[in-house]
Order: C-alpha cells, then sequence, then structure tokens
C-alpha cells in the first residue's frame, strides 16, 4: 500500500513542471501572485461516484472530467484559467487508477497550459473535488445576471449526444456500437469552451453566460431568473449532437433543450455583437448558433422552426430531486 | 426533499452578509479582488466519514472543524484568511443537519470575518471538501523549508487532548466524563491558530512553519527533511494539554509528540527573535513554548528533560497506511 505521501509525489507532483504559482504542492498552501488589476475567478464542483459517473468508470475519463467541468465554469465566466486543487477521496490507492486519472487530468491540465497547485488526499468512498482559479478582468466578467432584452441567445458546439449516451447505458434507448462510441465521448471526455469564453470577455461582446451541466433550459432558467427577464427558445435552432441528429425530432427537441453534461456554453448579446461573435468564434474554431432571444416579458417561451408554440414538460437536472 | 438550488439558498447563501468578494454564490465563479501586492495562499482538506471524524457525529462541530482544519493550514503559512469554498456530499438534505453544519461554520468564518463565496453540494456519502484563500505579502509566507540551524522550535498552545480523548472514545484508555468533555473540545473544536501566524509573517520574526495535524513528530519531519536540517526536541518541554498533563510519563509524552489533530502550530526562529515572539503571542493571547532546536545534523532526536536520549517509536498518521 502506498503512503499519503508518496502517493502525492508519485502521480500529482511534477517538479520538472514549469510552474505558474510562486508555491506549488509540498506546503501547508500553495501561493500563486495575481496578475496587477485582474480579479480572481474560483469555482468548486464535486464528484461522487454512482451520481456524477458509473462505479467502474475508467480513471482516465474520470481524470479528464473532473478537471473539464470545473475549466467549463471559468469558460462561463470569462476567466482565463491559471491552476487548480485536487481532493481525491479513494477507497484503495490503486497503482493503475492512480496512473491513469493523472493521465487524463494532466493532458487536459496541459492543454490549458495551467497546473495542480495543492489539495488533499484520503480514503473513502471515491469523491473527486476540484477548485480552479482563473483571472478576468474587472467589470469583464460574464454574469448570470447580465442578460438584457433584445440580447440574441447563442449556444456554442453541440447539444444532446452526451445525454443520449447516458441514455443508451441505462437501456432508454438503443444506439449502435460506432453511434453510442461516438455519442459517449461527449459524455466522457467533454472539452469546455476556455477560449470563447475568454474571447468573449475580453472583447466585451456578450452580456451574460452559463455552462450547460444540467440541461440548456434549466441553465437558461437561472440566467432569466437573474436578469429578470424572458425569453423565446426555438428549439429546432438547437444544434444537436452528430449522433443525436439522426434520431426524431421528439428526442432531438428534449435532448437538446433539456439533456444535461453537454459542458457547452449559453451565453446572450446584442444583435449588434453577431459579426463579431462569428469572427471570436472561428478564431478559436468553435462554432456558435443563435438559438432564441431575450424579452422583457418574464417566462421561457419554447417555439418550434415555424415560430408555433411547443408545450414541453423539460426540467433541468437536480441532485437532491432526480 | 428540499431541491440543490432550495438547499443551497436556505442554508449557505446570506445577502445580508456584507461581502468581501466581488461576487460570491450564484454564478459560475466567484470572483474576488486580490489585495495589490499580495499573494494568495490556496489550501484544500477534504473530510470524510469514518475517516476524520465518526459516523453520526454532531453537524455544528462538523462545520466548525471543516473550516477550522483548512485555516490553520493558513495559519500555518502565515496567511490572512479571505474566504473560502464549500463542496458537500450528503446522503440526504436533512435539514436539522444543515442547519448545525451551517451554524458551526459561519460561526468560525464570522469570528475570522471571512465568508463562503461559493461551491458544490451533491448526493453522496458524506464529504466535506473547502478550500480556503488567504493573503500574504511576497516573500513573507511561513514555508516548510525556511528552518535554519540554531532555529528554536516553538509550539502554540498544548497537544495531545485531542488524541487523549480520541484514545477514550476508541476505547483504548478510560476518562472520568469531565476529563473526557474537556479534552473532547479539542479534538472537535480545535481553533486554528490565525492571529499568531499572521503576526508571526508580517513581523518577520520566524523562518519555518507547518500547522501540526498528524502529529508533531510526523509534522515537524516535513520541516526538516524539506530544510535540509536535523533537529532535537525536549519531549519534556511539550506542552501536554490540560487532562494530558494528569496522566503518567510515557502516555503525555505519546500524544503530545505524535498525537495528532491538534492544529497548533510548530514554528522555528533565531534565538534573536525569542522577546518578539513573546511579545506578538501574547497579543493575541495565544501560548507558545520553545521546545527545542533545529541543527545542522540530519534526523530527529528525541530527548527527556535532563538532555538524555529517548528511544521512542512514535509515527505520524498516514491517511493510507494506518
Amino acid at each position: 500500500m502506498l503512503s499519503e505521501f508518496d502517493l502525492i509525489k508519485e502521480y500529482f507532483q511534477r517538479p520538472q513542471h514549469a510552474t505558474r504559482a510562486a508555491l506549488g504542492i509540498g506546503d501547508d498552501c500553495a501561493l500563486i501572485a495575481p496578475t496587477p488589476g485582474m480579479q480572481t475567478a474560483i469555482s468548486s464542483d464535486m464528484l461522487v461516484e454512482g451520481r456524477h459517473f458509473f462505479a467502474g468508470e475508467e480513471a482516465l475519463r474520470l481524470g479528464h472530467k473532473a478537471l473539464a467541468v470545473n475549466l467549463s465554469d471559468l469558460a462561463a465566466m470569462g476567466a482565463r484559467p491559471v491552476g487548480f486543487t485536487l481532493a481525491l477521496a479513494l477507497p484503495a490507492a490503486d497503482r493503475a487508477w492512480l496512473q491513469g486519472f493523472a493521465q487524463g487530468l494532466f493532458a487536459l491540465a496541459d492543454a490549458f497550459n495551467i497546473e495542480l497547485i495543492g489539495g488533499d488526499t484520503t480514503k473513502g468512498p471515491l469523491n473527486i473535488c476540484i477548485t480552479v482559479f482563473g483571472e478576468v478582468a474587472p467589470g469583464r466578467a460574464l454574469r448570470r445576471s447580465a442578460a438584457r432584452p433584445g440580447d440574441d441567445i447563442w449556444i456554442s458546439g453541440t447539444l444532446g449526444d452526451a445525454r443520449l449516451a447516458l441514455a443508451a447505458y441505462r437501456q432508454e434507448l438503443t444506439l449502435e456500437r460506432s453511434a453510442l462510441e461516438t455519442a459517449a465521448v461527449r459524455l466522457h471526455m467533454p472539452v469546455p469552451r476556455v477560449e470563447l469564453g475568454v474571447l468573449l470577455a475580453e472583447q466585451g461582446i456578450a452580456h451574460a453566460a452559463i455552462d450547460i451541466s444540467d440541461g440548456l433550459i434549466g441553465d437558461l432558467g437561472h440566467i432569466l431568473k437573474l436578469s429578470q427577464v424572458g425569453a423565446t427558445l426555438d428549439l429546432d435552432a438547437l444544434p444537436a449532437g452528430d449522433i443525436l441528429a439522426t434520431r426524431d425530432t421528439a428526442l432531438r427537441r428534449a435532448y437538446s433543450a433539456a439533456g444535461g453534461d453537454d459542458y457547452e456554453l449559453c451565453f446572450t448579446a446584442p444583435a449588434a455583437a453577431r459579426a463579431a461573435i462569428l469572427t471570436a468564434a472561428g478564431s478559436v474554431a468553435t462554432p456558435v448558433t443563435r438559438v432564441g432571444s431575450i424579452e422583457a416579458q418574464a417566462g421561457l417561451r419554447l417555439v418550434d422552426a415555424g415560430g408555433a408554440a411547443l408545450d414541453l414538460q423539460l426540467a433541468g437536472f437536480d441532485h437532491f430531486t432526480s
């Protein structure tokens, strides 16, 4: 059995890695030197076995996803990632698991040039808690409360394939093997839209933003509530994932509007910013799609491609009621 | 059953509370505006049921302790606390539990004028992960690697009563009810030595520091290793807790030297700083005791009050081997 300190050193300490932290792993605290004039954005997410992932999930995927969902929160704020801490409860110090987990975690960390600066390991039911830190200029953060009537509603990437994979795992429907493999990548290996979020904030071209983790309708609902506005959402304009796009209309609407685990950005921006948004998104190779409008009238109105009202019962995901 | 959002709002959101954060709970990230010129100190600790506390532990104590152990890490760095995030996995959204937990958590947070700025709640085996943020001036942090030959070794407060209470719970020994009640306060409601740590750093009068969470010998060992020095420690000079002080010499030495859960500071400082240290500690009503010396010769030498070598097998606590 590895001791706690051996474990940290062997799998999580990377002394050879060029560090942005003033002091990394190995002391009571990590130290970072904030860029003068910038605000620090902070978010914590906890992933629990059986709740956020299946028991026996591949460690590499978990390492990736645990960091990805946190980076997605920074992206939704328009903050540039700087570093993260990892607190990890493990039933046992399993070398193969740790190696895979560290591989998935650091591959994503390296892709965004951020580093693990501290954390904690303990024995216990598998639980992964990551806290990320980023930087954003004062007044530039993309806040949920900033949507205004007349804003377009935009979505990055595509929606619903993660939910489709989950449905297949749960045997709610069947997918061919190759289709499931494609959809499952969206569920297990989400790519946080960091570059897009940072550009939207830096250029000041978006108002509100949120990342879509619990389903678009539920997450957009947070923007509407905090901004004290309403919206009309064109369900047929929602960009469905490659596999979901091959399914029938009802499933496509349901899973793209309220699927969950998409980790795309939903953001609002004035119509005058359309060209700038398309240019910014293009510069970071991130597709974006206009899917509705923010309106002064409270409530969320769902419509089809022809503008006819749709009455669907679609709710976001809640960890304590579902 | 409370939904996740109701739960956060009802127990953890305090809109009436004066906020130091630029943006607190309720968005994708919290935002804090670092004090210009200061470094940010960050630490994460995860507490797991059955590992760090007994199943059925009183929620108020857990709320206190989960934050206290994190603040103790800031204290050991000499960083002034600013705020914290809380990620919480709960088997169920139990109102009485949440109320007690929030009460213990916020009482300590208010005592140090810091606030909860964000976090996460989910369903799962009870797990409490707190990440704290503090500030320290560049070059002032009390690092584990900074001990120098000739330094005194100091301890704040007293040691061993927490371990004594644990021993009584485990029926390794018996304590009278009133003695157990006194000792148990040290186990359940540790008071982080934040003011002392901040003063030591601000005044530049200490070299290295660590908080004693896994037992003095193990924790001092981290300082020795990272500072590439050795030490002599007078076990009879160790300030035993009020209840431990009434027990026999062998138990007193063992539990004060390697008990665990003390959350006192162990720090080193040059002999020239003795008067300044006593003045600083007195100004924040924190007793401090000199218990040994840092030496160039590697290794830790344990001696008794007469300076005779003691050969005790005492080890620190490790979550994966014990």
